[in-house]
């Protein structure tokens, strides 16, 4: 039974937290492990605001805006409000009760405690069973090389609205960074049962988290199989700018660019129904193919997918220990 | 007329602001400037609150919460209301809209300018035309030895809510510090109309101010008449502990007793029609006595009070000038 071993998922923000909720919801508690990017981590207003972190504590803890794909569920913004009434120019929008979160991390990590401390203090307060860990403790920021000049990727995402045409993603930092504590044991758990790459932005998302040095290596010298699930679904991506970045950087827009993306590293890849045709070429690149729904639209089509990823990941332990 | 002159006002908070507000409705918009005590101020959850400031500014913006004393008048409390969630211990209230100010405040700080420069800022964003400034740019913080230890002024007033007994106030910070550039050119103004003493706690609120260095020298040396309107009616504080740090001070709580602690400052001292029996011996202090309902309820009791000060101004103008 899968369910009682330990399952490692690296998840970006809104795809990524939607199926980190179904495997949370499906495995034994605890014995998720959710790992976020921390690249997109940025200081506002003198807070440490880190988006995909919250995105997986909101969607674990289901206080999560299922509409914006972002924030808190049940909000107010008096606060944001009234700092436009002052002038302040709010291009990201902190809602009253997502500040709270903010000021809650900011107070911990300015009292010198690690950003996986926080991050686990959080998590126990929003009651989640499953581990949610920061990639790293060490300061990684995504940097969008684009037509209009170097980005933070907020700027990027948020205040350009993904406009610019990237030419490369950078992350700042990666070189002297480690892995957090959290993430280096769920790699080299050897009871680990599968390590998911969640339907995030393979570029801005799960790429900066492979870049972290020691990474690529845990994964390939652990013995659990690494199962994708592809973000993009018959030629668009079902959310954020994946597809537009695809077309910036010369590749077609297709399951199988991201299969191939990942190629090395994959024992199995998912893909949507409606990509069926695509599964032999994959296949032949010496990867596991199955085909299911993966548009997570209820929670229960998180939970459907976290099951075939599942399956999946125990036929391939199978097929590995033959 | 003197409403074409300046007029300089010392305040604290709630009982300060209503008069300051009377003041701001009366004098030609522009002469008036409120000097806020600062020594309350403090950092909470990572922000520089500064609550005698924010008191002015709401009261003259026509933005305070009338039934607590501090605050704004429209405000959502859910921030607070997460943060307490998250378990952080709100001993001091912070609504959302208020929060917006203390965000700005500590924004403007941490880029280096000073707290002048801050108000200023939040001055013309609220509209307000008379000018308010702290007490001081430097870092001055009232802190009270009591019988259960020295406690910041917040910790004795919001979260011990006064109950420790007084045995003397410290300003800690003030022998080194000097008046904000505001205060001292309001101070050396030679056509300044006169020094208003506010109703606010003379030990907690106005002994602050006058305890920077050079301040009772300017005060002295200024041609303005000083007049303070007594925050003691009927033996009785209108609000706050004044009343009570009297009792531990040893002084018989009444208006008397404010008389003589400000007594070599004072031209002209205002008592309530109540207390007019005290009228005579405080005279023979060699201090102009004016008697009126000093009671600030409503909007018209504050330009009633701020009319009669003026008008005490202007006599004890004439008086000197003889």
């Amino acid at each position: 039974m899968i369910g009682l071993r330990p399952v490692l998922a690296l998840s970006g923000g809104v795809g990524g937290a939607k199926l980190a909720l179904g495997l949370d919801r499906i495995l034994v508690p605890g014995q998720l492990t959710v790992v976020a990017n921390t690249g997109d981590d940025f200081e506002y207003l003198g807070l440490h605001i880190s988006p995909d972190i919250d995105s997986v504590l909101y969607a674990l803890a289901g206080v999560n805006n299922p509409a914006t794909g972002w924030g808190r569920d049940v909000e107010t913004w008096t606060f944001m409000s009234e700092l436009e009434n002052l002038g302040i120019d709010s291009w990201f929008r902190l809602g009253d009760r997502d500040l709270a979160v903010h000021v809650y991390r900011t107070l911990g990590l300015h009292s010198g405690v690690t950003l996986t401390t926080v991050t686990e203090d959080l998590r126990a307060r929003f009651r989640i069973s499953s581990n949610v860990v920061p990639m790293s403790d060490d300061s990684l920021r995504t940097i969008v090389e684009t037509d209009a000049g170097n980005l933070s990727f907020q700027e990027y995402f948020v205040r350009r609205r993904c406009e610019p045409a990237i030419l490369r993603i950078l992350v700042d930092g990666s070189a002297s960074s480690r892995p957090s504590p959290g993430f280096i044991a769920a790699l080299e758990d050897p009871q680990l049962a599968g390590i998911v790459l969640c339907p995030s932005n393979p570029f801005l998302s799960i790429d900066p988290i492979l870049a972290i040095p020691g990474v690529i290596d845990a994964i390939t010298n652990s013995n659990a199989p690494v199962v994708a699930i592809s973000p993009i679904v018959d030629g668009k991506a079902i959310k954020g700018p994946t597809a537009k970045i695809m077309t910036e950087m010369g590749l077609p827009i297709s399951a199988l660019s991201v299969a191939r993306h990942y190629e090395s590293l994959l024992d199995g890849f998912i893909i949507d129904t409606l990509d069926e045709a695509l599964a032999e070429e994959i296949a032949r690149l010496g990867i596991a193919v199955e085909t299911t729904d993966t548009i997570m639209k209820s929670v229960d089509d998180r939970t459907a997918l976290a099951r075939k990823t599942v399956e999946l990941l125990v036929r391939l332990q199978r097929t590995g220990s033959q």
